[in-house]
């Protein structure tokens, strides 16, 4: 009821009648007045005025279970909602999830991770309160060997749905590195569990620095958040929920081919490498080139002075103002 | 020391002398006394001679970590043993190992499996004490999209560890069953933990049928063991040292081109399906067709009276004197 109420709040421009919410729910005023008092309790501004109602006058920077179902507009993606105020990893916790038998669709958030997860085995700093840590637990029924690609949507759902949610120009790094400024301000770590030639799960886990005002000195040439490259304080869980929605419509689109030759388009338009000298650290042997965009498989197609290469893995740095990242 | 002193036993064809164990792990008489009691509670029959020393006449099917160890000739494949009376599934326990950091090579073993996992969901039946379970965890560093071979590279190295240990002609069917007699009596199940473009661990749980006097109704049409088949009792623990040192000798070679190109030709001879007619269910339209053995890739090559078709995924049934199994 909480939720619902919550989302009623959220959708009506004027008031909401007590005695509305009272024959709707079938519960007497008190019980009524006892919800708005734990939404203002949570931080939600409500303005109560005799014979009108109530009215949201403005909502707190939560991205609990409650906030993101009152928003939620996706068919199944997030269908259901974990929320941790702080956990180890929200990858490992959607495994676990995914194990245990939850159906594809499970979305775990945090407001803090204790040990988050990068790429390869690296860390991700996780600070509480200031970003999001979210999963996305799939099951899907596609080869594993298009499983891959999946990456690439997320950072293509992520890149549009950030953009429209704040209306920042942030661009994609290959594979999946969202960048504003040049600087990295989301990552994501997709992990799969798979058998011959089916999928159990895949989790895509991704970090959004939102809030963060500072980062260690190591990595501030590289790392960024939100804030600190717009100037201005978003709301969390308006992002989660634009991914949520453009992820559902982006994958849509991947599923109708299982691959991204029509999505290719846009992954290229927004990608931060086009056309760009690109450091290529092959596990074999690292090389220089111009970045050409990505093919339907989602390689990163690179000119070298004597030949077209596709990097399907390895690390790609991007030269920049302040040289390559 | 026990492991040690149950190897010396093992390797040496007359008496081990007890003044001889003494000095060699700085023990006392009773000492050597008190491990050679222990190992005649498990079940070794000992025969201690005076003046002469000690003789191994028997050793019980046991494949518990001692068993293992006292056998193990291996360089990586097993490096670390973990033994469990009963446990709920080999492959949960090798993918928890996984993801607490212990390194490739650990393999589990049980006697006993309350959740024994088959392929695409089904259950593994697992009796207590007749069979084999186990799961070798691996962390290589391959491409992900290479790891689907590895399941046909330990089918290989099963038959073939099966074959020099017993003597029994077993064949493979296609990806990854061990069939004698035309009946299933192993199965694999490999599961895999990826990244976008590298492998978090790999875990090959095998079950093998070795002593099971009889199978439920449904399925004794198509499952057997090796003792139904031959009328003969293996040792357990010898069939999983043959498998551990083919497998290591096998993926050496999977290891020089990334493919099975190199093992293809043993592969095919082992292969059931060859030369035969199969029925593919091929998850968009099931067809008929022969079976004319595996590309380097690991894919079934079945021609069909118009094309020549791969088969990367779904099941393919062999046609055989009792119809399709």
């Amino acid at each position: 009821m909480k939720t619902e109420i919550l989302r009623m709040l959220r959708e009506t421009d004027g008031y909401v009648s007590g005695q509305e919410l009272c024959n709707k729910f079938g519960v007497s005023r008190t019980a009524v007045w006892k919800v708005m008092n734990q939404l203002k309790d949570a931080g939600y501004e409500i303005e109560a005025v005799q014979n009108k109602g109530y009215h949201l006058l403005s909502v707190p920077d939560l991205i609990d279970k409650i906030e993101l179902s009152s928003i939620r507009n996706t068919g199944w993606a997030g269908n259901e909602i974990f929320y941790y105020e702080s956990i180890d990893s929200t990858n490992t916790k959607a495994k676990e999830l995914a194990e245990e038998g939850y159906p594809s669709g499970v979305l775990v958030v945090a407001n803090q991770q204790t040990a988050g997860k990068g790429r390869r085995g690296r860390v991700w700093i996780s600070p509480k309160g200031t970003d999001i840590y979210m999963t996305l637990m799939m099951k899907p029924d596609i080869h594993p060997n298009h499983a891959s690609m999946l990456t690439l949507v997320a950072a293509l759902a992520l890149a549009k749905g950030i953009r429209r949610e704040t209306g920042e120009e942030v661009q994609i790094k290959w594979p999946n590195d969202i960048v504003l400024n040049g600087k990295k301000i989301c990552g994501i770590l997709t992990e799969m569990s798979v058998q011959f030639d089916c999928i159990n799960h895949i989790v895509i886990g991704i970090g959004i620095n939102v809030h963060n005002e500072s980062f260690a000195e190591e990595i501030s040439d590289t790392a960024s958040s939100l804030f600190l490259e717009s100037g201005k304080h978003f709301h969390r869980a308006g992002i989660i929920e634009a991914f949520l929605e453009e992820f559902e419509k982006t994958y849509a689109v991947f599923l109708e081919t299982e691959d991204i030759s029509r999505l290719q388009k846009e992954y290229n338009a927004l990608l931060v490498n086009m056309g760009r000298q690109v450091h290529v650290l092959d596990p074999k042997e690292p090389f220089d080139g111009k970045a050409m965009g990505v093919t339907n498989k989602g390689e990163l197609i690179v000119d070298t002075w004597e030949s077209r290469k596709l990097v399907s893995s390895g690390e790609v740095s991007v030269r920049g103002i302040y040289g390559y990242v």
